[in-house]
């Protein structure tokens, strides 16, 4: 017995004036994801718990099993074990841009315009072998991951990550100086180098000729790094050691996939899967079937819809349902419905409108042998809020699935 | 205001091809099960959490009231309980089993060719007076309670229940050498009693003329003891004592009324309820009706559903539904319906497919004087899960039911 876990990011919807009060998942078509609806059961989920809009970080912690209140100690660790870094337990992690910042260092583009993945990964070449003045006794490693995307690990002794970040996030214009949060003299050490760090990637990509090249174009040079989401890696129990599976994962998304490896799934590589609207969602159910051969689990991450509802782009959310629905009529057409489960679920509402995550719960739909069937045959907020399963917590998803797969143990006798 | 609460072990089960994707539940013919339905309310229940398979014991003390995760401390103190022996907050009891073993102690049958209870009680005469000689302070009581089922009790200082079990449980034809589970002394003095008591139950037994006339007959003979499921008392408040209520049980199973005495219930014996089933379901319902002259809670218990699920025999668990159907049609007949509540549920599902326990959800129905009906009026798993009572945890159940007989105090002003 084996089983797929679609986390579609920021699918749920609320109610669309010119929709006629109807959600996305209520307009576009679907007919595979519909089909899975009427094949198996549906409930609504409170990801993490009613009314807390969840990160999507904390989101797939819960997903995973774990509840995110008791293990998370921020996004930064994700984004570093996203980025392909080992992160060791005492590592202070972080999310990096590369980013435009005028002689004065106000934040000009806060991702340099977009660089390219190859522009952005020349130029991260030059950060190779940082070193702190002040704490030369701290390692430094930057790794870029995709376009203006990378992540920072601080590895020593007398870390903290109760800093602030330097990343301004449109708050501000100018550059964010780095505080400690608290008044240990390990928040104030680590503040102390990413300052350092700050002032010392502006001198290194400042003068770097590909960003000399940049500016004579007519392009943003992407000549800072900005640092966000200090992170520390949480003290989870892998679920492959919980309960003894292989588990993969096929997830584009940095941020995700460092959960995902924290979890303990091993992440596979799909080159035509972006984790943006241009995703090629087919691409990532054939790598999840294939991957089944030799995993219990596999988790598909699309991110597609929560970009489209960030950017408020309700055309762009309707055709990101209908691509997931197009993964949906791969799987449901190569896989063996008596031998695997199926699991779909937003990880969070992000609707249209507010162009952010809130707290509501989501639909959710699972289908394999055993599992009691419902009569909704029809996957949306509204109808599976009549399902069978009625309201689960996301910290409940994980021992479903190993339930149906056998891989839980009875607790008592 | 009284209640009746029927907890029917291992009575849910999944959609079973031969019958067409049906459950027992759906086949069987229980009109007054549907009838109890069609009065009250319904819904589905975790009875420990969401995809959790839960033990007998567990998932009682969560229907009583407790959180298993906080209070559970093994199954032994119930087997002892539940066998009639009063067992002190350090006390460490085991469930014990006569078995047959050739003279290499190979077990070859663990159920001694499921021994009278005669027989057995006779054979036990024989460990009255079980002393170690390494550890001679330490008390050792053993009681026979039926057929090949025993308790035993470790009664003394320094003891731990953290040891491993004498029972091979079929992983295994040699009999287990009892190990220390950590590195405590308490542990290590355990087992050695307990590997003591291994020898010297063999050397009673096997020369009891019982067992000698056993052989003759070509019987195996019951001429050892096996040890599992070392257990200490949990640390709990009796619900007698937290609702100020009498609560009575008719419950044939040692286990499951174990746990109902920790929790403050008296038993009640009903020679004509056997625990199997073969049990007479009729019996206990008048059993439970005059107890509920002197009580406020009456519980029934009924295991034959679920030893009929373990043994994959479908015929006889629709048989099992249909005898519990009767049970109903009693209590209909007999109770005034304005002055009683009854509540049904089982413990957790047993399919008979898999023969063991999983952590779907169970379907439950309760029905009394302002209980809100529900459009339900068929108790299944999957028109359950459209019930009034939405999803609710086993932990929920006791508070549930002491508020509807006015038991339970307003929490705050």
């Amino acid at each position: 017995l084996k089983a797929i876990l679609i986390v579609c990011d920021g699918l749920a919807d609320r109610p669309i004036d010119e929709l006629n009060g109807r959600t996305p998942l209520e307009v576009a078509k679907k007919p595979f994801i519909d089909k899975l609806a009427g094949l198996g059961a549906t409930g609504i989920m409170d990801t993490i718990a009613p009314g807390i809009p969840p990160g999507s970080d904390t989101a797939h912690l819960a997903l995973f099993g774990y509840d995110p209140h008791e293990v998370y100690r921020g996004r930064g660790v994700f984004e570093a074990l996203g980025a392909g870094l080992k992160v060791e337990s005492k590592d202070i992690a972080f999310r990096c841009n590369f980013a435009t910042v005028d002689s004065e260092l106000r934040v000009v583009d806060r991702r340099a315009g977009r660089i390219s993945t190859e522009e952005a990964g020349e130029l991260s070449k030059s950060l190779r072998n940082l070193t702190s003045k002040k704490h030369p006794d701290v390692k430094i490693i930057f790794k870029h991951s995709t376009e203006h995307r990378g992540a920072l690990i601080l590895r020593g002794r007398g870390l903290s990550r109760q800093v602030s970040d330097s990343d301004p996030e449109g708050r501000e214009v100018k550059i964010q100086r780095v505080k400690a949060l608290d008044n240990s003299g390990e928040a104030r050490k680590t503040a102390e180098i990413l300052n350092e760090l700050t002032e010392m990637t502006y001198k290194i990509l400042n003068k770097n000729p590909i960003n000399l090249r940049r500016k004579q174009a007519g392009k943003p040079p992407a000549n800072i790094i900005l640092f966000r989401g200090a992170g520390q890696m949480p003290t989870v129990t892998s679920i492959s050691e919980i309960y003894k599976i292989k588990a993969a994962c096929v997830v584009p998304n940095a941020l995700v996939r460092g959960v995902a490896v924290a979890a303990g799934m091993t992440p596979i590589n799909v080159p035509e899967a972006t984790g943006t609207v241009e995703t090629d969602t087919v691409a990532k159910a054939k790598a999840a079937v294939n991957a089944l051969a030799k995993n219990d689990l596999v988790l598909i991450h699309v991110k597609g819809a929560d970009n489209a509802s960030h950017d408020g782009n309700l055309k762009q959310k309707i055709r990101m349902i209908e691509k997931i629905d197009e993964m949906l009529e791969y799987l449901l057409e190569n896989l063996d419905m008596n031998e695997t489960y199926i699991f779909l679920t937003p990880d969070h509402a992000t609707p249209i409108k507010l162009q952010n995550h809130v707290g509501d719960p989501v639909p959710i739909v699972m289908a394999g042998s055993g599992i009691v069937k419902d009569d909704v045959n029809f996957f949306s907020e509204k109808t599976c809020a009549k399902g069978g399963l009625c309201r689960l917590r996301g910290i409940n998803l994980m021992p479903i699935i190993m339930n149906y797969l056998g891989k839980i143990e009875k607790f008592g006798a």
